[in-house]
């Protein structure tokens, strides 16, 4: 099966079909967070850094960082945070931005192989990322949009993958380097957007092998109790072959719905993590005298 | 698709794959609940009438009625119970015995189309239940064991299963009226156990074409936060065509599992049902932001 390394100077993370779930820690990430694009921007790197170290405590396999502040040097401040984050942790890094050039200069500071964050189905993005990330040796995340836009025919965005993971291999990068985004649409605006990732995400893994992430979060966008709807997406995206997410850490219902995927998944072996993680908290009375229900008849049957 | 009806005097519940998942609520059993037992067994059902209304109020389509208590009248117990059950709320039952004059005494007393709760893979179980089911013109839940026990190994189950369609197809019964229940073992003792229920269930969708059930508290059996557990496990079964359950609508992991999964699965148009549900929580600021941030670095780069 495919599997997708990363790497910072001293860890491995393997993101793959057999593996467990890979949590790509989204917070270091100034769009939307004015205190942090204003302090980021002034130099002040100290929120990068307590974010960076909570997410890792809280569990994020990889951590996403962008720097994407209007007006601002993006290329200098996204190379300093990445040094910073590598500094101070272990984990392999996501280097996320829009402008070419700050990826650029975010690969050249990166100790290890990083994941570019992203590549789309555009011609000129296609032609200035992809030199890039094969020069870097890097993997990159290949978002299925176009010139055309982000199709909500989940069959279009597949073939916009497949066209990116075609080109990624013309230009010497393995598709086991590729790692698709098959972009989530709210749920609350596009009922059926749940159903086409699901969709999208099964022929990734069946028809072209490739691992896949996303923005899990904005699959609940505009409804109530977000956490739950995101719990839900990721556990069923999970199941449908969803190998990583660019997501938050710090959400409890996040933590829970990857661990309890794992274990569905047979990817937690004797349940340790989900057993060390929740084994303080007290349990469910009503479900154990539900089991011993079910299971006493049967074993009266047997 | 395949859609299993199940009615009272004045309500029908359709099971199937491209509908709102069915849960049917669990808690009318003895076994496990000596108090309720007792009660039972001396004539009083008052507990039998509040549960009945908690869990239709909960959100249950179905209720299971089950009578299983040990040197008691078990047919003229389960007979009063589903005749009470049927006088103070309308939803269609699930008829529940491990006792073949049992199910016949339920049947004979109940008014609409009952799911009969169930026949196995063995000779004895296939000869005696079918025909009844027959007679009433019922449903069946077709548990996937036979003489040799429950199979470790799925295709084995599925085997079983594809038998009892066959057998009930002999006895004329439609495929559409056969609800099979794939067996979920506890996952803490056997690691496969949620792939094995995920793989039996798409086959059952796409090979046999027929509904499924389980009761699905089991599978958390022995775990910490066995509400977690449940949650993931029935997400990720719907997510796979798992199209009902008999399981526990008072827990609210329960109700969250399956309200979630039918947003995902587009059978909660405009996610109305959510919104009703969930409309007066405060939501998920942090859920919130992270959405910010990626479409507002999205719609930069479009």
């Amino acid at each position: 099966m495919t599997d997708t390394v990363i790497s910072s100077l001293r860890r491995e993370v393997v993101i793959g079909f057999d593996r467990p779930f890979v949590v790509i820690g989204e917070r270091i990430n100034p769009t939307g967070r004015k205190v942090l694009a204003a302090e980021m921007a002034a130099g002040d790197f100290s929120r990068v850094e307590s974010d960076a170290l909570a997410q890792v405590a809280a569990g994020a396999h990889m951590l996403d960082v962008n720097a994407g502040i209007p007006l601002a040097d993006e290329p200098a401040i996204l190379a300093r945070a990445v040094q910073l984050v590598q500094s101070i942790t272990d984990v392999p890094l996501s280097i996320d931005s829009s402008i070419v050039a700050a990826l650029e200069r975010g690969l050249e500071v990166y100790q290890g192989k990083a994941l570019v964050n992203s590549v789309t189905g555009e011609e000129e993005r296609l032609e200035s990322v992809l030199p890039l990330v094969r020069k870097h040796g890097a993997a990159v995340v290949a978002i299925s949009n176009d010139e055309t836009g982000i199709s909500e025919d989940p069959d279009v965005r597949f073939a916009v993958a497949r066209k990116i993971v075609e080109r990624a291999e013309d230009h010497g990068i393995p598709r086991a380097d590729v790692v698709v985004d098959p972009l989530v649409m709210p749920i609350g605006a596009i009922n059926r957007a749940g159903r086409q990732v699901m969709h999208i995400v099964r022929r990734l893994r069946e028809e072209l092998g490739v691992n896949s992430t996303c923005g899990a979060s904005n699959v609940s966008f505009g409804l109530p109790n977000r956490p739950g709807i995101n719990n839900a997406f990721l556990t069923m995206a999970i199941g449908a072959g969803l190998t990583s997410a660019i997501t938050n850490p710090l959400e409890e219902s996040v933590v829970q719905a990857v661990l309890g995927a794992d274990v569905m998944m047979g990817q937690d072996p004797d349940c340790r993590r989900w057993i060390r993680k929740y084994r303080a908290s007290s349990g469910a009375e009503g479900a154990e005298g539900a089991r011993g229900r079910r299971e006493g008849r049967r074993r009266r049957r047997a």
